[in-house]
């Protein structure tokens, strides 16, 4: 029901991910009067295929999460992770508020075995692929021992989702050489040496993009950082390249000949392709979607629900993290 | 003589400053025979403005700061900070070991009465103008009363640099909402507050780039990380323009057409207009060039020196610091 265009963005998407997956079920929770309009287009076998799950309350964006524990019991937010939890749904997307989510779903599902605190993932574009990174926001700091919890982690998504079966993971730091980084990075980086994970020593906030390693790990405070730089550089090169573009008629006449190669650079570019974050650690699969994503955006981050729900991504964190302690 | 290039970058990169600054005054510091034929095609008035200063040793990119302070008295890096502690130089400007030189300069001209450490700041490139940012990795961490002597020393680089009489200064964070934040961000936040500077509050990492604020000011961990994700982004991107534009024969020509607005592109993203980041705190100017630096990248770094020679950096940043205790 959330999320910056609410239910006009979300339904139109999810219904184009039921249209390709034949072996999907959708739970659409929220406001009955709101959802029903939005199915109207939908044919007869694949309305089959959308259950309308019942939920009064809406939360804000700006909502308190304490709050939204107490208060929002009938909000869409919480049904949806209720439904998670009793096992009716396999997986939550959602584009609502990311701390009332993250608070919520801590409370309703609880942890897996074994990891401190929930940790956001999401695949960011790198040189011939993606690099998967965590945390990009959920906790402000983290110990040595969660830094590798997220190096296990990351593996898990970045095994399924680069389709790496040993992925390499690196650990951000601001420089190369031993002697440096915190006093915390340091435990971790050796926290991570002495495991089994195919750890392959600090990286740099470069090397994001490099595709030399498959996972890059760091604290909440440090990856979202990096993350909201990135977009915030990413939008200022769009600008620039439309400012160039059509600065003058023959510019634009020239953007005309050039349009495949700048086609090609707004497809790449488009930050609705990067669109839903995981958020792991917890005892179910919970999916942020961007708040201000349109259908196209919301289709992708369900995607990755779909995704991480057929590949068990919690059960193989669980496998993962003994196969670490053995 | 340090630096990826060598004198064969940074001295063709002075002289094309020293041609176009009449005032200035150029003491070039390291191996004369090395330095000698950079100087070989230079005019007599200019070569009287040219002084060498003979340094015969030379320190490696790897090397340890605390081993060049101990071991490497007759470095160029050494001679040309002494050069500053003595008055003989009004800046040191520099392509070398990064840790080597902050550590050399600190134990060599000390610190402004009232500043704890050193910070690199950069301007980097924002819609509409450019963003100042500090600290890009000079410390790894830092307290609440050092991010507010960062904000210090922003607002008057800033006020230079951007020619803005009040400068507008962030305190970077992962949310615009007050409650969030790390404990030593929030008592940086409430320093601001109370200080006489122009504070608008908390930023996020895509403020950088939107022209919101003047200074964005972080510890030297974030800061690094965030520099360095700006960098790899970029550096991404620019393989993507490439890529997009060269992969068949019709982009190429397309590529042709759009030569006007890809050279306004490439010249907006060229990193070497951004080269040069300031040390400031310390009690003289030492400009750090990039370690990859050719000579036009060089000429920028060494005209930041030139700039805050002229403008008395320090000298304002002490002043700065007595207004707000006053």
């Amino acid at each position: 029901m959330s999320g910056d265009h609410g239910p006009r963005a979300c339904v139109p998407g999810a219904l184009a991910v039921l249209r390709a997956e034949p072996g999907l079920e959708l739970v659409l929770v929220g406001q009955p009067a709101a959802l029903e309009p939005e199915l109207a287009a939908l044919g007869a076998a694949e309305r089959a295929r959308v259950r309308i799950a019942a939920a009064s309350q809406v939360v804000g964006m700006d909502e308190q999460p304490r709050e939204v524990i107490r208060r929002k019991k009938d909000s869409s937010l919480r049904r949806a992770l209720d439904l998670v939890a009793s096992g009716e749904a396999a997986a939550c997307v959602s584009s609502g508020n990311t701390g009332a989510l993250m608070a919520t779903a801590h409370f309703v599902l609880g942890m897996i075995e074994g990891i401190d605190r929930p940790a956001i993932i999401s695949a960011i574009p790198a040189t011939g692929g993606h690099t998967c990174m965590l945390d990009l926001g959920a906790n402000l700091s983290a110990t040595a021992e969660q830094l590798f919890q997220f190096a296990v982690m990351g593996s898990v998504v970045a095994g399924d989702l680069l389709a790496r079966p040993r992925p390499r993971v690196g650990l951000l730091n601001i420089g190369s050489e031993d002697i440096k980084g915190h006093q915390i990075v340091k435990e971790a980086h050796q926290r991570l040496q002495a495991s089994r994970l195919e750890y392959v020593g600090y990286v740099e906030g470069s090397d994001i993009f490099t595709g030399a390693v498959d996972v890059v790990v760091t604290d909440g405070f440090t990856g979202n950082v990096a993350l909201k730089t990135m977009e915030g550089l990413a939008r200022m090169i769009a600008g620039a390249i439309r400012e160039e573009f059509t600065s003058s008629p023959l510019r634009v006449l020239g953007a005309l000949a050039a349009r495949p190669a700048l086609a090609g650079l707004r497809e790449r570019l488009d930050p609705r392709r990067y669109n839903g974050a995981s958020m792991v650690g917890l005892a179910g699969i919970v999916i942020k979607s961007h708040g201000a994503a349109d259908a196209t955006a919301f289709a992708h981050a369900l995607r990755l629900g779909v995704a991480e729900a057929r590949n068990g991504v919690p059960s193989q964190i669980s496998a993962q993290l003994q196969a670490q302690a053995a």
